[in-house]
C-alpha cells in the first residue's frame, strides 16, 4: 500500500490521514494498520493521567519539549527523538462533547516536526474510544515515534485503560485539590509507576508529597494485571513488581523537576526491560485489547444473523415482566443456534 | 420455589441468602430471580453518586431515615415505607479491595426491619459488578422495597452505570473539594437529575452552589440516553428532558435540607411519571443491561466452542508481530464458522 510506504518514510500528511481513517474505523485504515503492525515495538508508551486541575497537559508539553531537546539521558543527547502525544478525553460519555481547549497551550511545540500531537474525544462508547486509541498508538509506534505520551483525564475506567496501554504510567496530582489521600479510594495509586505532584511551588506541596509517600508505604504491593476472564500466568508480572513508585515534585510552568522526571520515566523503562516486566505488560495489553475486539466482533456478528427486531422483541418481553433479562438473553442466544 | 415465596412474604433471611446467590452468579439464584421478576416495578430507584469526601454515605443514611419516618410527603405519612440501600464500591479495579468502612456510620439504621442494607465491592471486571448490582436491585424491587438507594463512589464509568440503573440520579458535591467546576469536565453534571451540595455549612458553600447553577444554565440540555450500538427511538426520552436539575444544599450531619431533598427526589419521580420519561428510562435501562448480558453470553459461548489454546495462539501471533490485533481476532472468529 502506498500510504504504508509513505508513513514508514516519515510522511506526516500520510500519517495524519491514516490516523483519521483508523479513528473512523474505516476498513482501509485497518488494512494499512495490519501492514504496519510488524514495524511496531520500538516505542516507549507513557501514560499520563490525573484529576482535572493538576496541570497534566502543561507537564506533558514540558516533558515532550525536554525529551526532544535533550533525549533520554546525557549520553543519548546526540540523537534527536521523535515524540508523539495522544490526548484522550473520555470525560463526556453522554453528549460526546470535547473539552480539549487545553490543547491551546500546546502552541509552544507546534511547528516542531519531531513532535506529533493528536487529540481524541469520546464518540459513543467508552470501549470504542480505548480501541481507537490503541490502534492509533500502534500506527504511531510503527511510524517510528520513539516516545508516545498517552494523556487522559483521570476518571475511573479511563485510567485503567491507560494503564493497560502504557509501559509506564505517570499519575499526576497537585496540592490543594483536597483529594490526595482520598484518591487512594479511587484506586489511582494502584496503577501508578511514578507519582508526580505538580504545582509543587504551591502551599501544601510538602504535605501532599509526604502523605502520598506514607500511603504508598502502607499500601500492599500493586498487581497491575487487568482482570481477565481467560486464565493466564502471572509469573513474569510478579518479577516486575519490585519497583517502588517514587513520589516526586514538578512545577510544569517553570520547568522545575522536568529533567528529573524524564530520568524517572527512563529508569522505569529500563527496570521493565531488565526484569522481564516489559514482556509481561505487552502480553497483558495485547490480551486485553484482543478480548475487547473479540467481544465487539461476536456482538456484531450475532446481531447481523438475527432476524429483524428479535432483540427488540426480547427487550419488550422484559419490559412486560414476562421474562427476566438473563432469561430473555439466554433464549435469544439459544434460539439462534436452533 | 420455596425461597421465592418466602421473599415475597418479606422474609429477610431468605432475601439475604438469595442476594448472596445472585452476587455469586449461582444458577439457582438466577432461577429464583426469573420467578421474582414479574413482581418488580414497584420501586423508585435512586442513584446517589459523587466524589469521595462529599459525605455521600451520611447523606444516604439521613435520607433513608427521614423517608422511613416521614414518607414521601406529609399526606403519605401514615404508610411506613420499606427502604433498601445498595452501596457499591467499584473503586479498586486492580486489587479488588473494598473501602466500605463508611458502613460503620450506618449503625443508626441497623436494627430497623424496614431498612435493608447491602454493600458490594469489586470482584473482577467492572461490567460484572454493574450486572450483579442490577440483579440485586431487581430482587429487592420484587421483595417489596419501595425506595432503593444505589450509592456509588463517583468515578467515571461507575457514575454512568448508576445513571443507567436509577430513575433519579442525585449527584453529591461539597465545597472546598476544588473540583466543583472542574467536575463538569468529568461529565458528572450530565447525569444529574438533582445536584446536592452537602456540607453546606462549610465556608465556600455559597460559591459552590452559585457556580454549579451558572454552569447548569450554560450547559446544553442533557441527553441521558446511554450510547447503544443497536438503534432506538429517542422520542419519549426527549419528552422527559424538560426537567431542570436543581442545585440544592444539605448538611447531612445536622439533617438540614434532608426533608427538602426527599421532596425533590419525589418531585422528580412524579415528573418522570407524568412526562413519560419513566417508561423511556426503564426501556433504556433494560436495553443496556441486556446488551451487556448478550456480550458476556456470546463471549462465554465462543470460548467454550474453541479448541484448547486457540485464543492463546492468536495472542502469540500478535506478540510475534505476525498479525495485528484486529486481524488475529477476525481470523479467530471466522475460523470458528468454517
Amino acid at each position: 500500500m502506498e500510504s504504508v510506504k509513505q508513513i514508514l518514510k516519515g510522511d506526516r500528511l500520510a500519517l495524519a490521514r491514516l490516523l483519521t481513517k483508523v479513528e473512523n474505523e474505516e476498513p482501509s485504515g485497518f488494512e494499512a494498520l495490519s501492514a504496519l503492525y510488524p514495524h511496531t515495538g520500538g516505542a516507549h508508551r507513557i501514560g499520563i493521567t490525573g484529576a482535572p486541575g493538576t496541570g497534566k497537559s502543561s507537564l506533558v508539553n514540558r516533558l515532550a519539549l525536554h525529551l526532544r531537546s535533550s533525549g533520554w539521558s546525557e549520553q543519548a543527547k546526540a540523537k534527536s527523538l521523535k515524540i508523539a502525544i495522544v490526548a484522550v478525553d473520555p470525560s463526556s460519555p453522554f453528549t460526546g462533547g470535547a473539552f480539549l481547549g487545553d490543547r491551546i497551550r500546546m502552541r509552544d511545540i507546534f511547528g516542531d516536526p519531531g513532535i506529533f500531537i493528536r487529540s481524541m474525544a469520546t464518540r459513543g462508547a467508552l470501549g470504542g474510544l480505548a480501541r481507537a486509541t490503541a490502534d492509533m498508538v500502534d500506527v504511531l509506534d510503527a511510524a517510528g515515534f520513539e516516545a508516545i505520551f498517552i494523556e487522559t483525564v483521570g476518571a475511573g475506567q479511563a485510567e485503567v485503560d491507560v494503564a493497560r496501554m502504557a509501559h509506564t504510567v505517570v499519575v499526576v496530582g497537585a496540592p490543594g485539590l483536597g483529594d490526595d489521600v482520598q484518591a487512594i479510594k479511587a484506586g489511582i495509586l494502584e496503577i501508578a509507576d511514578i507519582l508526580v505532584v505538580n504545582k509543587a511551588d504551591l502551599p501544601g506541596a510538602e504535605n501532599t508529597l509526604r502523605s502520598l509517600r506514607l500511603v504508598l508505604e502502607l499500601a500492599s504491593p500493586p498487581d497491575r494485571q487487568p482482570p481477565s476472564e481467560i486464565e493466564e500466568t502471572k509469573g513474569e508480572e510478579a518479577a516486575a513488581a519490585n519497583w517502588s513508585p517514587p513520589v516526586l515534585p514538578t512545577v510544569a510552568t517553570s520547568g522545575d523537576g522536568v529533567a528529573e522526571r524524564i530520568q524517572s520515566i527512563h529508569d522505569h523503562y529500563q527496570h521493565l526491560q531488565q526484569s522481564g516486566g516489559l514482556a509481561a505488560r505487552e502480553r497483558a495489553r495485547v490480551r486485553s485489547e484482543m478480548e475487547g475486539l473479540l467481544r465487539e466482533s461476536l456482538m456484531e456478528g450475532f446481531l447481523e444473523q438475527q432476524s429483524e427486531g428479535s432483540f427488540e422483541s426480547a427487550v419488550e418481553s422484559v419490559l412486560n415482566k414476562k421474562k427476566a433479562p438473563r432469561q430473555a438473553v439466554r433464549e435469544l442466544v439459544e434460539g439462534k443456534q436452533k
